[in-house]
C-alpha cells in the first residue's frame, strides 16, 4: 500500500507500508502474528490497533493488519480506509506519477508536507488527489494561486457533509470525509502563497532549501541585541511518546502560557515550541537518575514586547449603572493606587500588580497550568527557565538550529 | 435673568446675568451701548452675539443684549432661550429653591456641576429641572440611581426629535432641545454614583470635599516609585482666549497625541489635560520676550505602562489569499527582521520599530499632529517635554494640585 505501491514514492522518504487484510468480524491478532514472524527486529506501535513498526536495510516499515470490508464507507479502522485510497490512485493516475513527486517535494520544501499534527500540513494521498484534479504539477500551484478559505474539490462530486476545514477536499471512496481535515489555514496559504511566487520566478530552492545553520553563541546575540526584546524559554523533559501525542499537548501548553503572559499584561511578539529528540534534559534539583523515563527536551519560547511591567494596574469594572455589580467590584479592591472613578461608563480602578516581572510569573505559576495529559506531569517533574542572554547556555544543535529558524521565519511569500 | 432672579444662586458662585431684551428685527446694538455705558470698566465677550462684561463689587456681571421673541422655538439666538427658561422655573419652582441649592452643590462638590465644555455635567437649568420632576434633593438621588443609558425626562410631553444622549432632557420650552446635551457618559454615572453612595451613607464631604493638596517632591517622588509607569508631559503656552475654546481643542489633543503613543506601540494607561492659568510658560529657545500673547501653560499628562519599546515590531499585513495586496505589503518591508510569515490567515513580517522611546516618538511627530485651530500654533512656538522625574522640575501649586488628583483619581463611587 502507500507511495511506494503506486509509484509516487518521495526519494528521501524511507517508510514502506505492507498490509495485510482480514475478513470483517474475525480476529487482526493472527495478521499482527504474522508481521511479529516477518521482522523479528520489531517493537509493536499502537494506532487505533496494534501494528508492527521495523527498520529493515534503512527502510522504516510498518505492518499493519486491516480488516477488508466492500466499501470505505464501512470500514472498521481508519487503516482498512487504505486500500480504497490505494486502488483509486492506482486507477487513476497512470503517467502523472512525475508531477505527485514533484509536488510533494515543493511542499517538503516549504515546509507543508505531512499531515501529522507536527506539521498540520498535506499528505501524500492530498497531494495525489490534488494533481488528478489540476492535471499536473504546475496547473496545481495555479489551482492553488486562487485558493481563498473554504476552497472545496469533490472529485467524486458525492459529498454528503458540510465542513468548516479552510480546504474542503472531498474523500473520492468516502462522501463524508474531508481529506484535508487536517490542513491548517496557515499551511494552506503558504503552500498557495509559494505556488504564486513559483510561478513567478521558478527555482530549485523550492525544493531543495539550504536549512538554517544552528547559531554560534555570537549569533545567538547578536539577534537579541538587534531584536531588543526579551526571550523567555520554558525546558522541560519530554515523554518517551510519538509525535502524535505531543504535539497537540505542546501546542496547548503554548497557548496556556501565552494566556498566562497575556492575561497578566504581558505582550507576547511570537512564540514557538518544538520537541528536540537528541537534547539531554536533567530536571533541576536531582542527580539526573530519574532521567531513563524521559525522551530529550520540550522547549516553548516565549518572546516578549517587556519583561518588566509597571507596579500600577488598570482594571475595569462593569458599568457605572450596574448598581450592584459596581458596588462588589469596589469593594474588592481596596486601597488602590487611584480610583474608583467612571470612565467610558465603566467603574475603574488602579491597583498594585502581582506580577511585574514575566519570569517570576512563569515561575510561579506555570506548574499549575493545563498543560496536556502527558506535559503537565512531564513539566511537574521539573523545568527550567531561561531568560534573555541566559539561553545562550543551552549549546545543542537541534536547539541552536529552531533559534535559527524561529528569528528568519521567512516563508516563501511575497 | 438666571439663578439669582428665581433664588436659586449658589452662594460662593458670584455672577449675575442681566439681560436686554430687543423685539425680533431690530439691532442688539443700542442694547449692547446701553450695556457698555452701565459698566464703563467692562471688556467685550462674544458668544452668538458680543456682550458686555464687568466685575463689580466681586461680581461678575454678564450684560446680554438678546431678541424678544413670542415662542422659545422661534429664537435667533441661542440666549433668546434664556428668558423663557427663567420664567419657566420661576412658575414651577416655588418653595424648592432650597432642594435646588442642595442638588447643585452636591453636583459642585462631587465634580459634576457646569455644562461648560471643561465639565461636560449639569448645567444649573439641568438641576433646576431635576428637582422640578423628581420634588426635592433626596428624591433626584433616588431617580438618578436607577438611570441608565438613554434615560428620558419630558416634563412637557412635547418631544419632537430623538436624541443620542445619554441623558436626554427635553426643554419644556423647546420640544427640539435636550437640555442635557452636554452632560457627558462618565459625568452621568458619576453622579448617579455619587447618588447612591449618598443615600446609603449622608455626609457633609459629598458637598465639600477637601480638595487634594498640591504634591511635595517627596510625594510626587512617592508616587512615581511606587506606581513605576513612565509619565510624559507636554507641556506648551496657553492661547489667551475663554476655557469653552480651549477645552475641546485640549481633549482633542489630547486624544491625537494618545493615538500617537498608541499607534506606535506605546500603551497609555491614563491621560489628563488642563490648562494652568497661573503657570508661567517660557518656550524653550526664546528669552521669554514674547510671553504676553500667552495665558499660563497647557499641561497634557500621558502615564504610559513602559518609556523603552524592544526594536523589532511586528507588522500585521492583509489576507494571505489577496495576492495583490499580499505582494505590495511584502515588498514595502525589504530586509525585514523575521519573515514574511503566514499567521491566523495573515501576512506577517517583523521589522525594525522606528521609534523605541516614548520622548523621542512624541519630540519628533507631536508638533506635526493635529491639535486644534488655536492650540497647534501654541503648541509650534515652542513647547516642553518632562519623562518621568522630571515633571519634579514642575513647581507651580495649579501642576502639583493637578498631579495630586490625577494621582487619587478619587470618585465617590462604591
Amino acid at each position: 500500500m502507500g507511495s511506494a505501491a503506486r509509484g509516487t514514492w518521495l526519494s528521501g522518504d524511507h517508510d514502506l507500508d505492507v498490509f495485510i487484510g482480514v475478513p470483517g468480524g474475525s480476529s487482526l491478532l493472527p495478521a499482527l502474528e504474522v508481521g511479529r514472524l516477518a521482522a523479528p527486529e520489531h517493537e509493536e506501535r499502537y494506532a487505533e490497533h496494534p501494528y508492527v513498526h521495523a527498520n529493515f536495510e534503512g527502510l522504516e516499515i510498518d505492518i499493519v493488519p486491516c480488516y477488508l470490508v466492500e466499501d470505505a464507507s464501512k470500514i472498521i479502522s481508519a487503516v482498512d480506509r487504505t486500500p480504497f485510497h490505494s486502488r483509486y490512485v492506482s486507477a487513476k493516475i497512470g503517467g502523472l506519477e512525475d508531477e505527485v513527486l514533484l509536488l510533494k517535494q515543493f511542499m517538503k520544501g516549504i515546509g507543508v508536507y505531512g499531515s501529522e499534527l507536527k506539521v498540520g500540513g498535506f499528505s501524500g494521498y492530498l497531494a495525489e488527489l490534488l494533481v488528478i484534479r489540476y492535471g499536473s504539477f504546475i496547473a496545481v500551484l495555479e489551482g492553488a494561486s486562487c485558493w481563498r478559505p473554504g476552497e472545496t474539490i469533490d472529485l467524486s462530486a458525492h459529498s454528503s457533509q458540510d465542513h468548516a476545514d479552510p480546504l474542503v477536499v472531498v474523500d473520492p471512496v468516502d462522501p463524508a470525509r474531508n481529506v484535508a481535515a487536517a490542513l491548517t489555514l496557515d499551511r494552506m496559504f503558504q503552500f498557495a502563497a509559494a505556488a504564486r511566487l513559483f510561478l513567478e520566478e521558478p527555482g530549485p530552492d523550492f525544493f531543495f532549501p539550504s536549512p538554517p545553520a544552528p547559531l554560534k553563541d555570537q549569533e545567538l546575540r547578536e539577534e537579541l541585541e538587534r531584536r531588543k526584546s526579551t526571550l523567555i524559554l520554558l525546558e522541560f523533559g519530554g515523554p518517551d511518546l510519538v509525535e502524535d501525542v505531543i504535539f497537540p499537548q505542546l501546542r496547548k501548553a503554548e497557548e496556556s502560557v501565552r494566556a498566562l503572559f497575556e492575561g497578566n499584561g504581558f505582550s507576547v511578539l511570537r512564540s514557538d515550541a518544538d520537541w528536540h529528540r537528541d537534547a539531554t534534559f536533567e530536571p533541576p534539583g536531582t542527580d539526573g537518575g530519574e532521567e531513563s523515563q524521559l525522551c530529550g527536551a520540550i522547549r516553548i519560547l516565549f518572546e516578549l514586547e517587556v519583561a518588566i511591567l509597571p507596579k500600577v494596574e488598570r482594571r475595569v469594572g462593569p458599568p457605572a449603572w450596574e448598581a450592584e455589580h459596581a458596588k462588589k467590584f469596589v469593594a474588592s479592591h481596596t486601597a488602590p493606587f487611584s480610583g474608583p472613578y467612571v470612565e467610558g461608563g465603566r467603574v475603574v480602578v488602579e491597583v498594585a500588580r502581582k506580577y511585574i516581572d514575566a519570569s517570576q510569573l512563569l515561575a510561579a505559576r506555570g506548574a499549575s497550568l493545563s498543560l496536556g495529559r502527558h506535559l503537565g506531569p512531564a513539566l511537574r517533574r521539573g523545568y527550567n527557565i531561561y531568560g534573555g542572554q541566559e539561553i545562550l547556555k543551552i549549546v545543542d544543535p537541534e536547539f541552536r538550529s529552531f533559534m535559527a529558524r524561529y528569528f528568519s521565519a521567512r516563508e516563501k511569500v511575497g
